[in-house]
């Protein structure tokens, strides 16, 4: 007994450690009294504001000084998610992307981590977005599949504005997809799946040497008719599900309910 | 008595954790229908094929068109043992390496995974050479060490092939070998240790911010005469278990078995 | 109860394995027989010297010759309180900074491990610096806290040397202080509150992708008036302590003893 105990709890604890497995709660707007606090989200997320950005630190942190007020979205597990839930943000408020950095994170995972900004001139703004994005990012995690051997994501919309465009080069109001898995070798294979199974227009191909934070990842990006988009992401989910298993035995679940 | 089973309980986990120490399961040939798959090793090692690369795909990989076939090696914990692997399967087939990634990862340790991809004209020829390298971990993870610490590494080869020529520049046809140490420093000491065991011609040094993918490692790559290379990995091997002991009581273990 | 156990478990060893929360052992000056070991201390650092480099790893690593001597301190966690203790090292000795390289590591933390070498032409010079080197380590892991989530560090010297030159840019003899968060959104929100509490003089801001190894972190630093600085040091701790507890409900603890 106290061996199935240990391993129970060894399983429990791999999993809590391992990509996209960060079921730690949805967004939440509380936790903190300082005013530049605005929420948490899936991921270890943190949702900031700085309402007037001190004159120092605009300068060395190289941002346009018309932006006064900056939000910040940043996470420990996560980036697609994020750069899909900052895009939602964006379409819905008058806020800019100023900029998006991957760190090499996922907590022990194989993947990213994220830094977001926000810039406007009026706080409010940057509020507004921060929040959005944190609300969104219960869906957008929807497709993240985290096993103990790695994470599968996947993400789709029916039309890209301008943080997908900024991260990605994504086509602004375009269809745009993702497909990212770690192990990175699985993610060739389903990019394969993707481009075979509907008539898509390549994006961007991320490997650990080129074009990620050396994380254990291929991520493939590409737009599209939007049906098209759609059934790609399908086809190489369906895919990537099959060959991660054959890594751990775990059952592949959905960090939170799968959108696509 | 409960504090002896959560000490138990850290110490598995820690060890499951950290760098060298993945011994899931040796290479495995069955587990999922699908085509592309080959089988898996250590590691969380996966080997896959792709019959017919998707042009749109092939063009966005940068890979020459004339390897219609591609095999895919990855893994999530290890990158020399894959690429000494990798190259008993080039001088075993009528493959050829296109390319080698190395990530940061090793799943919470202090090392690289890896992405390595085949080429050829014929998948066949890549199935044979996903299957050889899988066979071959075994062997190659016997000299990787690990304890909740760091980890060990040692490789060498009679004789370097492709593989070996083009991830470390080792000159192909002569005895070639490797020495690595996470935390980094302990690298330098077996180094210095192997430079000075025998008449070796050093061929590469990597760390953390040079060489390597930010891993906390120093890795030092040499050739020379078969029987130097072999005492100079030896002699490290000796010094590095001695240094790595001082950091954490865990007994430190080969992931398989020992081969130099 | 059993549930109980489990999440106890579970938290000790998700603490074990964040960011600064190394809480091994103080600076130990025993434990192997070699004579290149000169000890250990807090995140599996490890202090080593070489008494008389080899001719050929000196030259393939790049080291002026005229220091034959080296030593050699590296961890897996942490490279601040690291790079600090460098500090102190270089004001005590007859030694030199050589080369500080940070690996993206912390054992599945969002930060840095760290390979700093001391070079003299005397292995009894660098000896003594590792010696010095370790024994602050204690101290400078002071204002070290994690969390499940992340970790914070704060760092401040009344004089700033060689060491923090070299790894900061800092103005040799000026004080110098440094406000670190990871995830890296709150290092934004301290570097604010750091910079708006006195009258200091920026000095840097390193973030995921500019000017760290990809880690999760926002690191800022500056220099001026000691009391200054010691004040921005402090009002950015009081918000990041704030922060942090958002997104873990753990209590968040000093690596050590706080110090500043």
């Amino acid at each position: 007994m106290r061996d199935n105990l240990v391993e129970q709890i060894i399983s429990e604890v791999m999993n809590k450690q391992t990509g996209g497995a960060a079921k730690h709660s949805a967004a939440s707007f509380a936790g903190c009294g300082l005013t530049e606090f605005v929420g948490t989200a899936l991921g270890h997320t943190i949702g900031l504001v700085i309402a007037n950005v001190d004159n120092q630190l605009h300068e060395i942190m190289n941002i346009d000084k018309k932006y006064r007020s900056i939000g910040i979205l940043g996470a420990r597990t996560g980036a697609g998610p994020h750069i899909f839930a900052a895009d939602e943000a964006i379409k819905a408020t008058n806020s800019e992307i100023l900029s998006i950095e991957l760190a090499r994170d996922t907590e022990g995972g194989g993947g990213h981590g994220c830094l977001i900004i926000f810039g406007a001139e009026d706080v409010s703004d940057v509020r507004r977005a921060i929040e959005v994005a944190l609300s969104e990012i219960e869906r957008t995690m929807g497709d993240v599949y985290g096993s103990p051997a790695g994470h599968l994501e996947f993400q789709y919309t029916a039309r890209a504005s301008y943080a997908l465009n900024k991260a990605f080069g994504a086509p602004v109001g375009k269809s745009f997809g993702l497909t990212c898995a770690s192990p990175a070798a699985i993610g060739i294979v389903i990019a394969d799946a993707a481009a075979k199974s509907a008539v898509i227009e390549p994006i961007g191909y991320a490997s650990p040497a080129k074009g990620t934070s050396f994380s254990n990842e291929v991520i493939f990006t590409f737009a599209g008719d939007s049906g098209a988009v759609r059934q790609a992401v399908i086809a190489a989910r369906e895919i990537g599900l099959q060959l991660l298993a054959t890594l751990d035995p775990a059952e592949i679940k959905s960090t939170t309910t799968p959108y696509i």
